[in-house]
């Protein structure tokens, strides 16, 4: 048997991850990673929390949870794995099986033969050539480089005010690191909302929730230039005229697969511009595979390919990465259902399978969403709103699944990550056995009361409407009857402001006469999460009313302002 | 249409909701509820949180989420449903389709006649005849005149002593509440574990938690006698002659179906001494439908029958039942597959299917487990050591977890649970989406690494042993080779004293020498979660050691003493 070469390029989570999984497979493949910059498997996904003094140690970022930094002296001695670090593959030759790397400092190539190569070279961040963007203090948060830099504005405290620039997950997580490290933070966000794996009215709610912070948010509108003195930023232009004053801002409009080397090397490349892979994570050349940022997977809702930079994703395609370069063949990857979570704050936020927004992008027919505003625990627990938003197609199969707020938002998308990786339909969540004790659950766990309500609606017995369909109705000047079923001292607290009537439910049956002469009268029904909402929509049909509606979510899904 | 009556037995979580929901379904239904307890919707299993100090509003036991009390005026207005409290029902006539009931006080006694009838009667707690069981200080806490008397006990703050019998969930959950009440509490378990529907090794560890917060516990040993003086408690006396100094006692045995009044009516009983139900949860008489702790339901997992009293199932059987009452048969309940979560101190303990010892018990032919110790979080953002255990089949389905530790055990169980009711495979999880992010999960969630561990033994690449093995042989008089792959700085913190061969995995390598000549030697590989020990696993069987196994969850999960 001979020995197995095999060729790493990029080390940080896929390409290390494909590496290890390979040394564990075979003891005696010969086993090098490539890596441009200085470390190797640095845990990127933290930046923000080291930025943000979450912890101080940098170290942290880059060792092994035994503490020991994963640098080539570590990968030669824990897993005979040689790592090249500060080299740069230049070009891939096919024919012969090889690559040529420069050393970044030295400039000295070499030549280094493959029987099976990998590339994960990860992502590169989006920096459009916005007039100014040289100006220092202008940066991205995808390096350690740019970490350092962050972490030095936190340290130094002369850094009054940033812009934040994108409003996905590493600008939010931008934001909350500098904005928890005493500095005033802009983010600005081209599109109409925050956090686009969101559906709009649960991204505003994450929105007003960053607002209530401290920090800015402007929506909708783009960057025109930054403006700066002597070279350094003073400013960012939107392209409405507005500067916001800042000396430092973020960029964090996104990534782009790093795929250049593969692209040069005439692999396939997908309209994502990322590697094309199949589901071995093989390449359009047999002898090289690829994963992480730099390939496009499969959605496996619809069958196209995605782009899901996504660090858990990078490692499970490694690993099968790994297991295929020594035996064939064998392990496959099925691709992503674009399950993300995202901290802003105390709120979390999250996402899995299809939004509406998806939903509605690719024609799927047939869909039905709903609201569920409740808590993720008892009242006496301490229990905190969550607010989702479930997504089932017309045979009611779980393909979607949302979630924000201030309580334990993670279980829930795992929850539903798994509903839908099972291929399951609201008939088999609603009687689900889920971990119930109070310091982690209601009796009936918040996923579980999405399904309860959705089967509600399927059935025919709630009729729902949108947050974002009631103010329509209202923008344009509509005047149903708005049907406010709390209680008088909950009404002093929170106050709609849109000419609703108060009737409390449990007053509702004897004061039906208090709702429109019309039976066939418009009325919206809610309360403070829409369960009594609900419940005098059950009441009013009873009693022969036609055109009865509930708000979705109730006032707590509401994501505009109110009275009070 | 004639108005549909429909009686139900019982105001806590099953018949509750079956009314509540029936209600929503048909406003002019005839509805009562008959309670023989004062209280009605009591949220029972927040009962020790009261009693520990989490909160102090007693009323936020029986209130709605809006802060409204759940008497029968509140459902009688809001849900126009007659709560008949105080009140026992005395017997069920069938042929007459009515119930006879008592006013508690007064003695009244008065017919209702039903079209329907429900029966969610609950259970009652074990109370066996051990001498001296009627003393003064000994209490059970399974009603709010229990919870009364424990949070007076702490409140009043004289008692210095408590002893809890049972370390079940409300045992445990007992213990906690009144050992953070400043009370010095002993649990003593008759059987040789606490939480029972844990294996031994991971009940172990939450064991060691319980008793590293101050509270002692005693396992293999029951309660023969209870001591006292003037009619008050003053100690329990084991079966091993120890008496243990107390003037509280809390019994928590265990509960039984409260089933009496369906066995009277002569409706089929099942082995658990429930009332039997199909997965209408309609009993042997049509007529007559029962949910929650009194009833037996299916284990999902076996087919058989199971007595499964957790305050979720009763809720969603009541919402099966409260739809088959009012539109037919419709809706079924598919069964358990015994998830549960328990809280103790800063520990969980979560278990969903089958555990080792209960699929022993049913006698499953060719199932594999694995114990898999490793973070919730990455290292930086203060990850807790979660110990699980998975079991599959023989075709690697996902048959059940276990979970114990510091972290998010809530968010493992839930995904685990809905992988087995998924009819989700090994293959299937390993390389599933789950939410990452650092503040919520590592790159490689939990569950998903039990199953990349669970991969790598189906596939003969790690030989397991689990800690109990190695204790048996270590008891036996064996000699394994202990290889220990930590550094040395870890052993200096942290050492077996087994005899182990400190060898850190950066060095195995070049140290081959130092293991046994003899290459079919036992050895026995660890590290502190072992990952290290499957490391060395793989370069040892590499350089010709037949006989390497790794000790399973490294020395997190090992539930023994250690050297330090």
């Amino acid at each position: 048997m001979s020995t197995k070469k095999i060729v790493v390029i990029g080390g940080s989570a896929a390409g290390a991850k494909a590496a290890a999984k390979a040394r564990r497979l075979d003891e005696f493949a010969d086993i090098t990673i490539i890596q441009k910059d200085h470390d190797l498997s640095m845990a990127s996904c933290g930046y923000p929390y080291y930025v943000g003094g979450t912890f101080n140690d940098r170290n942290a970022l880059l060792c092994t949870p035994a503490g020991v930094v994963r640098d080539p002296v570590f990968f030669q001695k824990a897993k005979k794995i040689n790592a090249l670090i500060e080299t740069e593959v230049v070009a891939i030759n096919r024919p012969e099986k090889s690559v040529l790397c420069r050393n970044v400092t030295s400039g000295e190539e070499q030549t280094i033969a493959y029987d099976k190569l990998v590339i994960a070279t990860g992502a590169r961040a989006n920096v459009p050539p916005i007039p100014g963007v040289e100006l220092e203090g202008i940066t991205t948060l995808v390096s350690m480089e740019n970490t350092d830099y962050l972490r030095q504005v936190r340290d130094n405290g002369e850094v009054k005010k940033a812009v934040v620039i994108g409003g996905g997950l590493i600008g939010i997580e931008a934001c909350e690191a500098l904005q928890e490290s005493g500095i005033q933070v802009t983010v600005v966000e081209a599109v109409d909302q925050v956090l686009t794996f969101l559906d709009w009215d649960l991204a505003k709610l994450v929105e007003n929730h960053i607002k209530s912070k401290g920090a800015n948010v402007v929506t909708g509108v783009g960057v025109s230039e930054f403006v700066g003195e002597g070279g350094k930023l003073t400013g960012v232009k939107l392209a409405d005229g507005t500067v916001i004053d800042c000396s430092v801002a973020v960029m964090a409009i996104g990534v782009r697969p790093n795929s250049e080397i593969g692209r040069e090397a005439k692999l396939e490349i997908g309209k994502f511009g990322g590697i094309t892979v199949d589901e071995y994570m093989q390449t359009s050349d047999p002898d090289i595979y690829a994963a992480g940022d730099c390939v496009e997977v499969t959605n496996r809702i619809t069958g196209d390919k995605a782009f899901a930079p996504m660090g858990d994703l990078a490692n499970l395609e490694g690993r099968v990465i790994g297991e295929n370069l020594i035996s064939g063949n064998v392990a496959t990857f099925p691709g992503t259902i674009h399950t993300g979570i995202c901290k802003a704050f105390d709120f979390a936020a999250g996402s899995t399978g299809l939004s509406e927004k998806a939903a509605k992008r690719i024609g799927l027919e047939g869909y039905t969403t709903v609201v569920n505003a409740s808590p993720d625990k008892p009242g006496f627990m301490g229990a905190k709103i969550l607010i989702s938003k479930l997504l089932v197609d017309k045979d009611q199969r779980i393909l979607g699944y949302q979630c924000v707020g201030l309580g334990d938002v993670s279980r829930q998308i795992a929850t539903a990550a798994m509903a839908i990786q099972g291929k399951m339909t609201v008939t088999d969540v609603i009687t689900s056995d889920l971990p119930y004790a109070p310091p982690f659950s209601p009796a009936i766990d918040h996923f579980i009361a999405a399904c309860h309500i959705m089967e509600n609606k399927l059935k025919g017995r709630m009729h729902g409407i949108s947050s974002v369909d009631v103010k329509a109705k209202l923008d344009a000047g509509e005047k149903p009857f708005f049907l406010d079923g709390r209680n008088p001292n909950e009404f002093e607290e929170m106050e709609m402001g849109i000419g609703e009537n108060l009737i409390p439910l449990g007053a509702l049956r004897t004061k039906l006469d208090a709702l429109p002469a019309d039976k066939d009268a418009e009325i919206i029904a809610f309360c403070k999460i829409s369960l009594r909402g609900y419940e005098a929509e059950c009441i009013l049909r009873a009693h022969g009313f036609t055109n009865v509606k509930v708000m979705e979510g109730g006032i707590m899904a509401w994501p505009y302002g109110r009275k009070k």
